[in-house]
């Protein structure tokens, strides 16, 4: 389809109001899923970054990265074996995660972004100290959960006018790494920073009255009502999780959590600067 | 027309390369003729003066008045005299050019900037000392030329993240005020700016081959082929001062000047934000 | 009279107590009556605000201009209407207010205070969002009160050494201009600056006790006691609406206000740099 | 042996004219070699790197890990192949580099940083645009050649007070990776950033005039003398290049080059805070 | 004894913790006693203040000068006379004192400090208005006790760099110049400073069970404790007033008191940069 | 003489654009003869300091203090000894002279500065090592000339909102100290500074056509002038060093110099903002 300039200039315009309440604030969007497997939605997100960073708003990336760790282990001869959806890391399950996770992941998105003109810094919880974590669990070795988030580093770079990339990757008072779940990062991470919102990029098209149709996703809900739906059994499954970060993340003071498709293109820009919300809004009350 | 909110969000990920060209520069616009007498254009203009600011572009709206002035002239029974296409300005006359300019269409722009969510001071040569003049001729009266811009107070207010609203009314080191004309101004301004562009909004759709034929429009030319035009009379008439405004801010050091159509919504941001030229550019070379 | 230099170092001298107590703090003047229309006076005042300013404190000029809207209205054939004191303000007489006060007596008062060698900005209230006001009578149309002042554009011309010069005019939220009484206006203002002192020029000496005998000003009351002299009919008339701004101010915060007499030659350094008060001084208790 | 205290503070007093002289002042540490295979020598090195920063020094780390990479490629089965000493780096070899430097070598030299007190940010050439490269021999694949250092983002890290640890990975213009030689980008890195000095970690005790006897260490040469002892051969194989990198390094404009023996503990503070060299000081004359 | 290079390097690396500690944190000083008069000493103690500067922890240097008063009085045949072990101070010996302590003994400290590559500034209480103070007993003419502490000028030059190196001096509001203690006034400025330690410098070997006893320091007291020695007449004469400023000190909040041996050389150092304890460390609880 | 307020107010006015002149300029003061020796002249000068620093010009206190050194030497039984005009130095004097100049001197101005409610800091030139001194002839001992002078300190205080008050005694790179010429000294500082003027306080009314007659003073000269009238023998004995001085500043870049008559109060104010000159005024051409 063709547009004329005409038209573009009217809907740059008509994205004014959406521009003018995000600018100056602090979105933190969890990054992963389909939009990270499918070169052509990594390369549209990365553009949404730079766009958005360039208009003003302070974004700050955050990504996981389980299926390549999975892969990377494959190709080395090792089985990754899961207890209750989580990995169980040994040593060197951890070092190849950090590596997969920060060092191809991270830096590749970073790459793209600064190809694209914008600025960016790939980081992970041990720089500057900003996750601080324990161990979660003994039998699962090196999966770590967040004691503490200094976001000293983040609003450091982000003054500086860099997108922070960040791997959720944490460590402890004896400089023991381990890998921590980027949902649960991320709603710390957010919650750390008071952001204005918290985008977590799914699979799916947001939380769903009948699991199996998509035509009956829930456009806004506040905490309690999530928290109704998660007892009522709605929400089940893999969705549970992540349900509970984003009531974790109200409560540590995040404004506004969505839970967008990431299968969409620009799925974040639609969310952020047009009048259609793309999946589910959650707000404290 | 309906556009998809996926249309939208593409278009917005299209002006990324424009935004970025322009971004952190200093675009000054002048604002006049059939744009400013409608109120839907006028309205559209502030818009985009508003959008261009908050997506990091610095810019600064300088205005004209004439019919303005000619129409509160006539409502106080005093006859417009003009000389040369100049307005015969006695003191009586200039009042009421200060009245209207920096009173009225001044403050009005800056209101419906600021209703739009935009942040706006309304000066006038006068303030800041930023505008000396000197008489251009006795017989004209109280019509100056500038000798002198101070662009301190300019640059205050952006930095402040003002857009500065701006009436071309100058003083002399006497303390004298004079109505300059709102071309001319714009041209110094952004020269002593060192801008990366002066856009002048006009009622054509720029310079023409042809005068009679809209649709000869010349999308690029630079100072040298301009001054061509005017000696072999393709430009002639009204257009030559505009052109060798042009010709006088590119020497400035102002980067590119564009004569557009204000009489299109958006021409401006067409200009700036896609990769269509709305009128004529000009290069130093 | 001749004065010699010995004597004049010695009064500079002399005034050392006072200019210490000022500096820094920010001092707003209302200015109008009789020394706004003697041309002498006038600019004896302007002169005092460049003093004020080189010295150290932060002047902020307050301005109305009744007598000339009424001039302005006669001149175009349209006759001035008041009731209780409030002038019945249709769509055609604001803008004429707006003209008159925003661009001739504004933007003239900066003129003096440049021509001066002081640096000024003339605003008003619609500059940066300044005055958020609301219609005070339906029967009155466009006369406004205040409902907010946002201090931001004040501070920054402050913070960047200019002297401000503000018209008493506001927008509501929907983007409607009204004229503003300047006492009230200036009230707010310096209350929302929590200025040091406001000082209201006026035509009368002062508070007086018997309202026939110019010598009888009371020199210090406090907000209580000028309370009492309204209740029991000493203070009244047209001073009632004075003495209320004056009681308004030092509940806003203000420290200490005054109401000077306008007609003396530099009454403002007279008050401020001198041990003479020049008319009444008003503080909370 | 026991030392005292009152001789701890005798030795720290003595290494004040040494910390005069680097305070405040870039020095840039090639790291690599035995130093890093050791963990014991790893841990003394990073102890360093917090004591220099906290004293006032501005210090870099940049690190290579060519064995790492080689053992990785081991573990995934893919053999190393090397042309005149440098690595054939196939797409899949790149994205195991990237993996063993910038994720697992230096967020484990920012996680011992870290444990130490010190504040680090682990980067690589991609961050922020540092290093731009092109390929540099196609037979060779995606080994790179700076092409332009961009410091922003490196002495934006330093002013915040983290001390950068580098992986040399750059970026083409069209977003292609390539590994570069450690010692090479450190000299690029150094020169840039117009350092005090560079030193380099070697498994030798420095410039040999016979490369069988350590003990035949030069302490100090000028860039021309160097450049001689290639021509004659004293000077040979594997130092060669290391050598070139230090004529380079000069050249662009850092004031002193050292060759230091990364196999002693504390090496580096023995070459800045001592009256002995630890190596070969190389100046440019 | 000839230290290796390498030991060297291992007690600087030692240090560290201790360095990390103090780092940007406020130590003052109280030098006087044996450290004073001895020149090897004073010497040792000036460069252990440049060294602790130059490391990043923010020094201010009181000191007194009894001795040097009483000194100068005798060779301009003037008897010193002591009430109670304070100096009865007639006009004539106040200013002996001012010229003493703020003029050769404050000055030559900042030479000494100077000539050693550190930045000083000698002050009094006087300079910024920094000790008010008012007489404490009529019988002893200008002994004065301090009213207020202004850190004003001891902050600024601490932020720029210098070594602020104080007479205690003070003046009242009359401007009448009084002669303080400098122990106690140390302990109002280290107080007013909210200063990490206040570190007496004494010729004792710090507060002993046994007076007569070196041997018997008491490493550690609170402030609780050290009381109850008082009471009980273990701390007594001459320290009982040093050991009251201690109290005193903790409770205008100085986190760590010491009194340590100035005659041992570098004791400031081995106190702050080792593991071992200098003297006596009070502390809160 | 009773002044009324009125008059006191016209005098301020008038004094505006004196004020402008020097707003934000350095003036550097050299404060001597009578003017210290009279209690009351003092009092005067100290308060013109405070004004002019209050009104934003930044003042630099300059003084000696021959008389108080001969006079503390005669009450230690020590003679004063001259040769050429210079007073012979031993280390006795010297130490007398750092007594005199730096404690009780220096420290009592600042005082009286402090007392009227300016900002005072007192140094000398070995504070933040400001100058750098040599001797000036062997036979004269501890007398020095300035090699160097260091503003760094003089603008940091300045810049903080202090006058600085300062002894001209400096340091050799030894550490050795000298007594150096008030006069050479300021002349140096104020070119150093590239003070807008420096004022030299006299005992005389400036440069006389006749020497013995004060009515013949010269009230404007340059520099070749000046230098003819020395040649001439106009200019003669004690006045020769001072206008050797004050044709060195302004070599150094001083753009006027004054020589007042420090016998007059407030002379200062009388030269700086009257538009009287009080003694001689002298430029480069």
């Amino acid at each position: 389809m063709t547009v004329s300039n005409a038209l573009r200039a009217n809907i740059l315009t008509e994205a004014l109001p959406y521009i003018q309440k995000y600018w100056n604030k602090i979105i933190v969007v969890k990054y992963g899923g389909n939009a990270m497997v499918n070169g052509r939605l990594k390369d549209a997100v990365m553009g949404d970054m730079v766009l958005l960073s360039l208009i003003g708003v302070k974004v700050v990336l955050i990504h996981g990265g389980g299926p390549e760790i999975t892969e990377m282990m494959n190709r080395m001869g090792k089985k990754a074996v899961f207890m209750d959806g989580l990995r169980v890391t040994d040593r060197e399950t951890m070092d190849i995660a950090l590596m997969v996770l920060a060092g191809k992941i991270n830096k590749n998105l970073v790459r793209i972004i600064e190809n694209k003109g914008g600025k960016a810094v790939g980081l992970c919880g041990i720089d500057g100290g900003t996750i601080k974590a324990e161990q979660l669990d003994e039998k699962l070795g090196f999966v770590g959960q967040v004691t503490k988030v200094d976001t000293g580093l983040i609003t450091d770079v982000l003054d500086k006018g860099y997108i922070p990339v960040i791997s959720t990757i944490g460590c402890d008072s004896e400089g023991e790494i381990y890998n921590i779940n980027a949902d649960t990062a991320a709603a710390k991470i957010a919650g750390a920073l008071k952001a204005e919102s918290l985008i977590l990029m799914t699979d799916t098209s947001g939380i769903l009255m009948d699991k199996d149709d998509p035509s009956s996703t829930i456009s806004k809900l506040t905490a309690g009502e999530l928290q109704d739906l998660i007892k009522r059994g709605t929400v089940s499954e893999g969705m549970i999780p992540k349900a509970e970060c984003c009531i974790d993340a109200l409560n540590y003071g995040v404004k506004k959590v969505f839970i967008i498709d990431g299968r969409i293109p620009h799925s974040i820009l639609i969310e952020t600067l047009t009048d259609e919300g793309a999946g589910t809004m959650l707000v404290q009350k």
